[in-house]
């Protein structure tokens, strides 16, 4: 017998008929003998037709009431839930945060986990009930109460998962797993039957948008597995290679044979600044950077080589397209505080990045993909690497031809 | 300074502009040098929307699961109440069941208060803060969300008045107070100034359908003083007779020159039942109404005279007429048990009741009904008398005569 954690997301829980499927899946499992824990979002388009009841009410609701008001997506849908596994013929009852209780910190619409009491849970379990619990809420220590920001349900579960030692966290989604690349770009995707939760970490702030970074991350501190999976397969559902369904985010040591590189992200929305001979001198990073965060825009790629002539250096980085003209602005105003000659950049780029846990002890992995894309013409702008990524700055119009050529380099082509 | 409850119902925040009213009311209660505390109602139509989905999911909901569900209601309206308030420049926080906090027994949707828990009321107000608390919901010892019922906001409000020794409890609504009588029926029903517990409890539960009853019977209990009033008069509005706006129910020593009669009221609502030559022996009435009360029909009226013969005597009771044929159902199937002749009944019928406290020591009172009523040609099918009201049944057809006969004959027309 197991102790599971299943999370279901919005769209999976967006219609009656849709919340019936699951509360038939939690039955399935439990009937398999194991004690299930549902984490369940609210339905989908709640959470937006509630946040913009409290906008309509006055311009800048305080965060505290507009917790009030969000949390109550989850605590219908959690309470719905229960019904429908009653309904067939099933036993559940619904926790809410306050009830769990899962202790946060008191910033509200971004709370952070404290702890989490198990005991509520497993005495529910014990009477043979589905414990269904609402994610994305929290209560701090003032009894008031907080949500977990965009997503927040995905941490919900994993930590959950570790509060009560779960042995697994499944993550269901509208996905099926994680893939080695959009399969909107290569139709040669494959899904990737595991990956280590470093990997996981870069592959989901690259874009793969399948779950919250937070929640791997928390999975990667308590070494929660998570499994993710799509809730429209049937349960018992395996995929052509013989893989359970679904992709396996663990602690690399699980995985058997390391391949060199798992996968390959990438990102359209960028834009590129680079502020020309600037003085190589120390605290220049910081009156460059200094005035971005201030004006709260996200640096993604920075880029600085080491000073040729010991006097100046060229600085290049990247910003959300969205924030490039802002971005122009604040470097030009503090040009006096920096100290350089020339700013200039472009929105036309895209970021590749590869990424693999056994580039560690590979070497050259970055240096193929040099050849590959030079092979094809396609330039590159700038180069950042790290333990387990590389990722390159390209002209936007050779996105798919490079994350294509990458694919096929890297052998993800092949199952 | 007062200390000021004011409960709003779904139809005074049932958009975001009456919201917004709402606020300004309660702020210009504030800036008069009040400490308000505002209990809110669910926005109109949202409780029957919540409950319409769990009934979708599944035929006979768990009570507990439903009320999780209904909960949000006032969840919701609670925080844009907040919102609006400080969206108008005030100071506000909401506050739910389990945070005032407002324990119940474990009765799902039809919980009653044990106890409030008055300290982070307190500790609100004493930041200058409006306390906005959600009404119908509670928490009972398990820390399980449970609900009062449908108009258990009335409740919510009275109970926290007594709980904290408010000054007064206003209760807003779509009507401006509690008139004579169904102002539809007579252009001369008049708004009642000030009305005993004691007569609102026989008016509230003879239809006029104000305020729950629950809610004057706590009233009564804890002596706290209920102001009823529109929530869409000018909070300023004093009406033609001088007297401030709506109606204040309070103990009877707080009202002057009592009248003989206070109102009257009437339901159309009603089906008669009479059971003929019944054995007139112990345990016959049980007989009756056992069976009954196990088929869940509400019984109201019941007369039984004095037997004549000292063997058999007619009983005759009334039902909802929407219950009539299923009355008659359980009583013919206990016809062995009981033991009478024939069972007759009629749904045409209505239910006239003239209530006032000042009958107690005014004879007579009820005679000059029944003279009326037969100068009309209005025959009287049943009387039953308590200390502070009697009701008659008499044909349906004549309701409206009835009642604008009486409103005259007991001087309600004048001012």
């Amino acid at each position: 017998m197991a102790l599971v954690v299943q999370k279901f997301g919005g769209t999976s829980v967006g219609s009656v008929e849709r919340i019936r499927n699951v509360a038939r899946r939690a039955l399935a499992t439990q009937a398999a003998g194991h004690q299930v824990v549902l984490i369940v979002s609210a339905m989908s388009g709640e959470t937006n037709r509630l946040l913009a009841l409290a906008h309509e009410v006055t311009r800048l609701p305080d965060e505290r009431e507009m917790d009030v008001i969000a949390a109550t997506g989850e605590q219908v849908s959690s309470a719905l839930m229960a019904l429908a596994i009653q309904g067939e013929g099933g036993r559940a009852r619904s926790l809410l945060g306050h009830q769990v209780k899962i202790l946060t910190d008191g910033a509200f619409t971004k709370a952070r986990i404290r702890t989490i009491e198990g005991s509520k849970i497993f005495s529910t379990l014990e009477k043979g009930q589905i414990a269904v619990v609402a994610g994305f809420q929290g209560v701090d220590e003032n009894g008031d109460i907080t949500t977990l920001g965009r997503g927040g349900s995905d941490t919900s579960a994993v930590a959950v998962a570790a509060a009560i030692g779960a042995n697994v966290c499944e993550i269901y989604t509208d996905v099926d797993g994680v893939y080695t690349t959009d399969p909107n770009v290569t139709p040669k995707a494959r899904k990737i039957a595991r990956i280590s939760y470093e990997e996981m970490l870069e592959l989901a702030s690259l874009g793969a948008k399948v779950l919250q970074v937070r929640s791997v991350e928390l999975g990667m501190v308590h070494n929660v597995r998570i499994f993710v999976r799509s809730s429209f397969d049937p349960p018992e559902k395996i995929d052509p290679h013989g893989h359970p369904p679904g992709t396996l985010i663990c602690d690399e040591g699980e995985i058997m044979e390391q391949q060199t590189v798992t996968g390959i992200a990438f990102s359209r929305d960028e834009a590129q600044i680079s502020v020309r001979q600037v003085q190589d001198k120390p605290g220049v990073a910081a009156a460059i950077f200094g005035p971005l965060a201030e004006a709260n825009i996200n640096v993604d790629m920075i880029v600085q080589n080491v000073s040729a002539d010991g006097k100046t250096t060229d600085l290049t980085f990247t910003v959300p397209a969205a924030d490039y003209q802002r971005a122009l602005d604040v470097i030009a105003k503090a040009k006096a505080a920096i100290g350089y000659t020339r700013l200039d950049g472009a929105t036309d780029v895209a970021k590749i990045s590869v990424i693999g846990i056994g580039m560690r002890s590979h070497a050259g992995v970055a240096a193929q993909a040099f050849s590959a894309l030079a092979e094809r013409s396609i330039n590159i702008r700038a180069i950042t690497t790290s333990e387990i990524k590389f990722s390159l700055l390209i002209d936007a119009a050779f996105t798919e031809l490079a994350v294509r050529t990458l694919h096929s380099l890297y052998e993800l082509d092949k199952a």
